[in-house]
């Protein structure tokens, strides 16, 4: 072998750990422990145990970490060294729970599950509605081929109006308000960033048609929790399909539980039986670009935080 | 007026009787008591009105039912004048009902609709998934470019192996159990005949991989519904999603309502709110072509019974 030095660690997720080093080893470099690795790749959910191994070797050049949202991490990366993350590496699972959710809601699959007799059809058609998603980032770019046969109007917002294959317009964040009117079904596929922490709040609800659907795959914090539970009670928007929750988990005994328009699932965008297909070849690929001294993919910046 | 008479009864769906009333009068007839009339839309769901309306009038040229399933309508069909039912015309509707279905399975948002605290985050890609789709009517035709951004191998089985544009292949219902091995999906969505009542029961559902999802939106006579409990206890196959059932409604205290791989929809394929928007210009259609003595679309075999 003669790939540079990595290290994946920790090990207390045999089935991380394991494809990690798979990646490690397929894309030719050489496993070796911290103290004597040139990079490391980090197989933990938990961004608490990262300091006491970076304190082995704070000379690696590269840290690879295994999500895409990072927030956890955020107060220990530093400009000394490069750090990626796991940026686009999920969106298509994503974009599919994304879908999941719409349709349930359009469906009442939600509602169907919880009865135990024959009820009343409902259901809309998806088909043509105004879809509005927030952030142009690979799940958008995912989404948006799976959304093409319904002949929806897509309006996507994100920081630049730059132009996005699939959707019908591409609008900068500061005209929200403008479009929520008009809103039959909003995404949140945004990164969390103190600009968009609480982006979605009473204001942003009530503005929304007393039909639309709510889906958020992003973060919790997107959403002001205390005044989606108000807008669902009072019926000012239809219904609601969180994949993220703040507080999240979503403690047991709060009301969104219980309340018929609401679906919570447990971050399901990302399961471990379909991540681990998806971060293995990633992590691979970057791992023969260190070697090669290529660009990474995946690139953090440390003061934006994505 | 110079449109030939038609009629429009009973009243007794007021949306629907007066949707038709509408579709009559944009088509170009004119509206008329049965007594007068030369064609019928017969506007409700039940057919056991049907006799005494037609006592009225045995000379009437053309009836238009409703429905695309009209099972409940055979014992009155002959062949002394057209007879026309609404084939086709909910497919969009209900290919996205079958999307719904297969999503909710796949991402298990029925289940989690039933928690009242966070679980173990599951979940399948449908990307890449092998589907068998039973039928090649009007709703295969619609669903199959819903798939075809998953990137799924798409097997359709019908009674011709005439190719349907976005299968991977068309075989022969001869060639059922052959393909049930190798179908992570399999979706029912053909007509009830005498030949395909009952086409999935214990030898196929024991045919199916123990992952395998089953979604019904044809009729709940496909299935036997026994063997499909037993299927679902033993887990033989990973989960169903029925929109139809037999018996239909399912009675309360069924076995099916608490089975926690199972949803069942009320028939929401076709929903009020979805189906009036679809068939009213649909008979208004046939209306001008009745007017104009073109073909009638949507014909019905009296024999054959679809």
């Amino acid at each position: 072998m003669n790939g540079r030095p990595i290290a994946v660690t920790p090990a207390t997720r045999p089935d991380m750990h394991a494809a990690l080093c798979r990646s490690v080893a397929e894309g030719g470099a050489t496993l070796v422990d911290m103290a004597d690795a040139e990079a490391l790749i980090w197989a933990d959910p938990r961004a608490s145990l990262l300091p006491e191994v970076m304190a082995l070797n704070p000379e690696v050049e590269w840290v690879q970490l295994p999500f895409a949202g990072i927030e956890d991490f955020m107060e220990y990366l530093d400009g000394d060294r490069w750090w990626t993350n796991a940026k686009g590496v999920y969106a298509p699972a994503v974009a599919e729970t994304v879908l999941a959710q719409i349709l349930t809601l359009c469906k009442n699959t939600h509602g169907y599950a919880r009865a135990t007799a024959w009820q009343h059809p409902v259901g809309r058609l998806l088909r043509g509605s105004r879809i509005t998603v927030l952030g142009g980032g690979g799940i958008t770019r995912h989404l948006l081929p799976l959304l093409a046969p319904f002949g929806c109007d897509v309006t996507v917002i994100r920081r630049t109006d730059q132009p996005i294959d699939g959707a019908n317009r591409t609008i900068t964040t500061s005209r929200l308000m403008e479009v929520l009117p008009r809103t039959d079904v909003l995404v949140l596929a945004l990164a969390l960033t103190p600009e968009t922490s609480g982006i979605i709040g009473a204001p942003e609800l009530a503005a929304l048609p007393d039909h639309a659907l709510l889906v958020n795959v992003a973060r919790g914090g997107h959403v002001v929790t205390d005044d989606l539970v108000a807008a669902l009670r009072n019926g000012s928007i239809g219904a609601a399909a969180l994949d993220v929750t703040d507080p999240e988990p979503l403690p047991q005994g709060h009301p969104l539980w219980v309340e018929p328009n609401c679906l919570i699932t447990p971050h399901i965008g990302n399961t471990p039986e379909m991540g681990l297909k998806l971060l293995e070849p990633f992590v691979m690929e970057n791992v023969r670009r260190f070697c090669a001294g290529e660009d990474l993919l995946a690139l953090v910046d440390a003061t934006l935080g994505y």
